[in-house]
């Protein structure tokens, strides 16, 4: 049996006794969890606000292959590697394009009788496809809790980036403090943005905002905070308006603070979101985003974590090990964290 | 005095006399119309379901310089000229990025007391930023029809096609057979779209679609055309999407048939229109379009008129004086005509 994060309803993180997780397909491979961590969109059920299954929850996690099916080339047993939030076949049309998110035999971990990452182990679909091996096997823990952010926010946050189209000398507000939206930061000055304007209230997150790349913080919120990004961009707006939250309220900021011709980079989970279609037409602000494609984007991001280029790790300001998960959960729930890692087993 | 259109109230189109038209700022031109139409725009204010000031209207036309101000460049009394829907004043910061048809000083022609392209002369704002000079002064009839599309419905499903991002190669959707789908058609075929669906259940439009490049025809709407899209792209959908009507039916339909990664471009004036944001996220399918900056667009696209290399003139199929103009919207609405021509004056 192994140890893992179970949602008994609303407000209700247990931990309890799971099956050991086998190879059942010749492309899986069992993964021993190291790290594991709790993500924004995990509160949405834990708040009652999206309905989950019971049973098996989280869906980030790094770890070490315990067992690979005799299909796997790729990963050997040992193996550090990282898990994208999502596994994919590698082999449809939607993977092949990159879009492994949206793979057609896919899903996402701690979902539909998947385990989850909240675990000591997870049984991984089409290892090969899915999984990032990272070189090396011994890394600073600074180190480990960076790629644990590639399993999701790192890479959502470079999502929202890619899909507004940021380029060098772009001027980019990110719309939501919350680890996405500062990994968003990340991702913004890492592509050569000339100003990144974080949308925060919170002391401890403007401060993580501004190492990250911030230039300008702005702890306005709706039409206040439309008003302030037009007066800094002379009435213009921004060339990228990056929306973390998922709100009605955020999408409209962020359509509203974006400049004619822009693309609105979305990544939050939807609720109560109505896009003003008025504005996409006739301000021509177009909208992209999504689940983000990981797996596409965990390569060309693991070499700036490796080489220290980047440090997504420091969104991690909570920590626990999988027993005290229920307060992981939390601390999140009650912004005293902005994300909650949780130590699940050695390296 | 001159003539021109005026809006009386919902199907109540009548002709009357109006000021002439004069240079009020150095930067102006007063244009002699020659060849004006109508909008399938025209007709949500025609049926009532938009609202529209009482007075001139039209927004398309070709005519000839008569007059231009002191500050006037680039065009001079007797050329021949091309409008673009809307006017700007070509130094905004929207203008300088392209996006002439959000600038700041802009507005569009038979509106706000500007007016309109269903008459005999019209006073055109920014005249150097707004006109676009036609080489030559002698065009057959067939080029100057085309010439006029570049007004607005040629630019329109330009733009419906640059905001898709179709390429060489790209597997295109056109939903909607009006004026502007059909120029979508022939936009798609220059940018090397390989395969060209069009959405329709009319016989003439069908044709017209498959002379300007569609390799298919579907009769099929809403769940029909979808699955038959779907078939058609072995369960992938469509590299780009382009929704060019602007009715709820048409967008989702839109959204159901586009691949994932894919963007909607969205061209259709918006009523009762819905953005299924949980398709924007879950199916990472994005969404640009709108009020197409046809300035920006005439210059390229005029050089293949000219040289005849796209015809979208063919979708004039109805034509009458500018005292029949009454007809010309009754015919549209009708669907009668795809788009009503009205000649108002000699070149």
């Amino acid at each position: 049996m192994v140890r893992a994060a179970i949602f008994a309803g609303p407000r209700r993180i247990e931990v309890g006794d799971r099956p050991d997780p086998v190879v059942t397909a010749p492309t899986d491979a069992v993964v021993r969890v190291v790290l594991g961590c709790v993500c924004g969109s995990d509160l949405w059920y834990y708040r009652g606000e999206s309905p989950h299954a019971l049973g098996p929850i989280g869906h980030e996690f790094v770890g070490v292959a315990q067992q690979v099916g005799s299909e796997v080339r790729g990963i050997a047993e040992g193996d550090l590697v990282i898990a994208p939030f999502t596994y994919s076949d590698g082999t449809c049309a939607h993977c092949r394009a990159g879009w492994t998110s949206n793979c057609v035999a896919g899903g996402s971990f701690g979902n539909h009788g998947i385990d989850g990452g909240q675990g000591e182990a997870v049984r991984v679909p089409f290892a090969d496809s899915t999984l990032v091996r990272v070189p090396g096997s011994s890394h600073s823990d600074e180190t480990m809790r960076s790629l644990l952010t590639l399993s999701d926010v790192m890479c959502t946050g470079h999502h929202a980036v890619m899909s507004a189209g940021v380029r060098p000398g772009s001027v980019v507000a990110v719309v939501g403090d919350g680890a996405v939206g500062l990994c968003a930061v990340i991702a913004a000055r890492r592509l050569g943005a000339a100003r990144i304007i974080a949308l925060s209230r919170h002391p401890a997150r403007q401060a993580l905002a501004r190492s990250f790349g911030a230039t300008d913080i702005l702890a306005e919120r709706g039409d206040a905070a439309t008003e302030a990004v037009l007066e800094m961009t002379y009435g213009v707006g921004v060339d990228a308006a990056l929306e973390c939250v998922g709100t009605g309220q955020s999408m409209a900021t962020a359509f509203a603070i974006a400049r004619p011709g822009s693309i609105v980079g979305a990544i939050g989970a939807p609720h109560g979101v109505e896009v003003p279609i008025e504005t996409v037409i006739f301000r021509n602000i177009g909208l992209r985003g999504g689940v983000a494609p990981v797996r596409t984007y965990i390569p060309e991001l693991l070499d700036d974590v490796l080489e220290g280029r980047i440090h997504p790790g420091r969104v991690f300001d909570f920590e626990t090990d999988l027993e005290g998960i229920a307060e992981a959960y939390a601390a999140m729930d009650e912004r005293r964290a902005i994300k909650s890692l949780v130590r699940v087993g050695a390296v």
